[in-house]
């Protein structure tokens, strides 16, 4: 099993970090503005990915199997591509010098492939992309 | 052993990709300004960062591994931080759907470590940087 992992720290309070995390209205905001679902553990996230066109060119689902108040998230890819079934998502958030770290993983995945590549410099993107929405109120989100 | 891995789509030619990091004057344009060194195989090259203080806050040398034109770069970290010594950064070029992709490494780190995950965004920003500098001919080194 090999895992993506990535660290960014955010200018802003633990609270307003785990909400932009942990809530629907939060990941539609720097994820994919495309996100329904249930925000609780063992509830199941669905993100939609669309092309400009507005044809889906993606979507994922996701069974949430950890929340612990302005610790961590973590999911289980339930649905999605063929590749990302049964590797899990994970955010850990701590303090550090007056910033919130986290560190996320996109874990267990079979076997390094390049679209395992494509992932990584991807969720750097959106990374970033939370930490804009998190610190000026506006994201990069998928449109 | 754990990796970094990354993938990015250039629009731009095999031959301007490779020049970009396989030069001093290419590498000076999206990884950091301060890098000297001589760029054949078996050659050593120096990164050094700055803060905006001027202050040195970080050095590698790398040894050029391979070099094959318009194909692959790869490098061994023979002095730097700690957790860098011994890693292997590699470049792997190919045509894709008129782009030139870039499947990027960051091997052989003894452990999964926050400062991998540190390193890992880092290296898809700079990535992100590359991919500026070919295709519009400024990129954003470090300064």
């Amino acid at each position: 099993m090999v895992n993506i992992i990535h660290r960014i720290g955010i200018k802003a309070s633990a609270a307003k970090v785990y909400k932009a995390i942990s809530t629907i209205d939060g990941l539609a905001n720097w994820w994919t503005e495309e996100t329904t679902g249930d925000e609780k553990v063992e509830g199941k996230i669905e993100f939609t990915f669309r092309a400009e066109t507005g044809d889906v060119k993606g979507k994922m689902v996701m069974e949430i199997t950890e929340l612990n108040n302005e610790r961590n998230v973590r999911w289980r890819c339930i649905d999605g591509p063929e590749e990302w079934i049964d590797t899990d998502i994970t955010f850990d958030l701590s303090e550090q010098d007056g910033q919130i770290i986290i560190i996320f993983g996109h874990r267990n995945w079979k076997e390094e492939i390049e679209f395992m590549a494509h992932c990584s410099t991807k969720w750097a993107v959106f990374l970033l992309s939370l930490r804009e929405y998190v610190e000026t109120g506006k994201g990069k989100p998928s449109p």
